[in-house]
């Protein structure tokens, strides 16, 4: 099947390598708002067009991945593209899915297309797995801990303050209340008690690092919720160390069943991601398998990976993922 | 939905149990094969039949959950009901699942019935995670672990030793190799690496232990290739401390992204079940939801967790997962 990539960014150049793992799929070209020219695209072999042409290719592209922005790339973008192909985002904004939901299924079944919304990890992997454990466990207690992992929004937050450089912002995931989860406690935790936020930050020369300090800690919303450390490093330091955008997390539900709900289970489904945009461009890709699968057999609409049956995902036939993988 | 129960051991027990974690559903009653006045059911109002009598009932039951054994039972039960009603089982000898599901599925499709065949933790929850992880990060590794859990099979090996009143065997997961999958080293590791073999035994009055432990531990097959620790303790201590069947596993893929594949990433999916059949049980009425959906809509044959869509699971609706759970 042949793959399109709109937008290039961290995550266009994650499904450019992600389509290299997968010999049924081959890379039509990556289509950028930009000026094609000034776009370096990671092959050399791999074709740049302009994102103004993209209907052109109607013909020649099975499935488009969607790699703009959930703030305001894929809210106009998703439904606009997905009347003439069958695409796959990765929208992320929690509270805001119902209605972008709607606005693609109602583009992708005018456009007889599949439109697949909400991929990557959470929103995706970790949806899935609430869904599931909720669905076996209807007694129980869901908890998600995210990290060790970069957050940009945070990141980005810090970089604001006069007077920082540069920063980088880790949400971590307190130990001690993990263990309590996994244990069966059953604890109610406060966003404090959650996760930590580690902050590595450049101050421009002769700054008020206390001030600095003192404004992210007390920052609402970003910051004055948690527990905040704050580290300041040389930029040669950042550069060295924390170029990486690891990601991570976990979803956990703990139940109980049986005699007098006496025994309890704990369900417990992790990442630990050295890329945040790769693994999500690589669960984009598998979910492009679907879609084209999904279209081939007269589908239409909008889906969510809660509708997709896990077998349309693998590469391998049905009789090969029943004699090998069940 | 109206539920039957056929077969009446732990599982149907937990059957029985998880039925009233499900609003949407009702047990229509049990069907056994022994005399159904000698079964006592956990709930005083449920029903018993005997599985004589099932054709009776074609249309008193949306969904019967099969709750025989992989042995003998579902080789002949599971495709023998699926020409009447809508079937789930837990056939879990993961070698003769293909032709389990071939006999199923032309018994099913001649019935038009949907029949959902090897639902549980293994094959089931572990064959799932196994399947995403695989379609996400294809350059990767997969490694299961099972346990701490009560192997019922190693158990009875032991008890067949001359000398032997009781038996108790743990299948235990090797920490260090867990950590060693965990941390990317993708190491290659043998049986003995994996697992060791933990057993509590009571001796027979007068019976020679140096003899029963030399035996366990040369036993081919189940012992011989492991770690293997005996306790020898009183058949109250058995009693007191070893009755319960808890049980679980790792499944964890290691795969590589990006450039030279120099990001690397880990999924893992775990469970801690004090009960197995419990929890198997659980599994099964979340998909007997699924088959009766599917039945609904006109599907028919067999089908296993790979080619159920998540959505079918959860009794809430499309609207709600998408705004709750996505």
């Amino acid at each position: 099947m042949k793959i399109g990539i709109y937008g290039y960014g961290n995550l266009g150049r994650g499904v450019e390598y992600a389509l290299r793992q997968n010999e049924d799929m081959e890379l039509f070209g990556i289509f950028t708002r930009r000026n094609p020219e000034t776009v370096k695209p990671v092959f050399e072999s791999t074709k740049v067009y302009s994102a103004a042409d993209i209907t052109k290719y109607k013909e020649n592209i099975d499935v488009l991945i969607l790699c703009g922005g959930s703030a305001t790339d894929l809210p106009e973008m998703t439904p606009a593209l997905a009347r003439d192909f069958n695409v796959i985002d990765s929208f992320d904004t929690h509270a805001d899915i119902p209605k972008h939901f709607a606005a693609v299924d109602a583009a992708a079944k005018d456009g007889k297309n599949i439109a697949v919304i909400s991929v990557g990890w959470d929103p995706g992997m970790f949806s899935l797995n609430r869904l599931y454990a909720n669905a076996i466990l209807p007694d129980g207690k869901d908890y998600t801990f995210w990290g060790k992992g970069v957050s940009q929004g945070h990141s980005d937050a810090i970089r604001r303050i006069e007077g920082v450089a540069d920063a980088r912002q880790y949400t971590c995931p307190v130990e001690s209340a993990l263990e309590s989860v996994r244990n069966g406690e059953n604890p109610e935790l406060t966003t404090r008690e959650k996760h930590t936020r580690l902050c590595y930050v450049v101050a421009k020369e002769g700054a008020d690092k206390a001030k600095i300090e003192q404004e992210i800690k007390t920052m609402p919303k970003y910051f004055s919720d948690y527990d905040t450390t704050v580290n300041f490093i040389t930029q040669e330091e950042l550069d060295k160390n924390h170029t990486g955008i690891p990601h991570g997390g976990f979803v956990i539900r703990t139940g109980k069943t049986g005699e007098n709900n006496s025994s309890s289970h704990v369900i417990e489904y992790s990442l630990k991601l050295d890329s945040n945009p790769e693994f999500t461009a690589s669960v984009l890709v598998a979910y492009a398998r679907a879609a084209y699968r999904m279209h081939m057999r007269g589908d239409v609409g909008c889906k969510t990976v809660f509708d997709i049956a896990p077998a349309d995902l693998s590469i391998k036939s049905h009789e090969q993922i029943i004699a090998e993988m069940l």
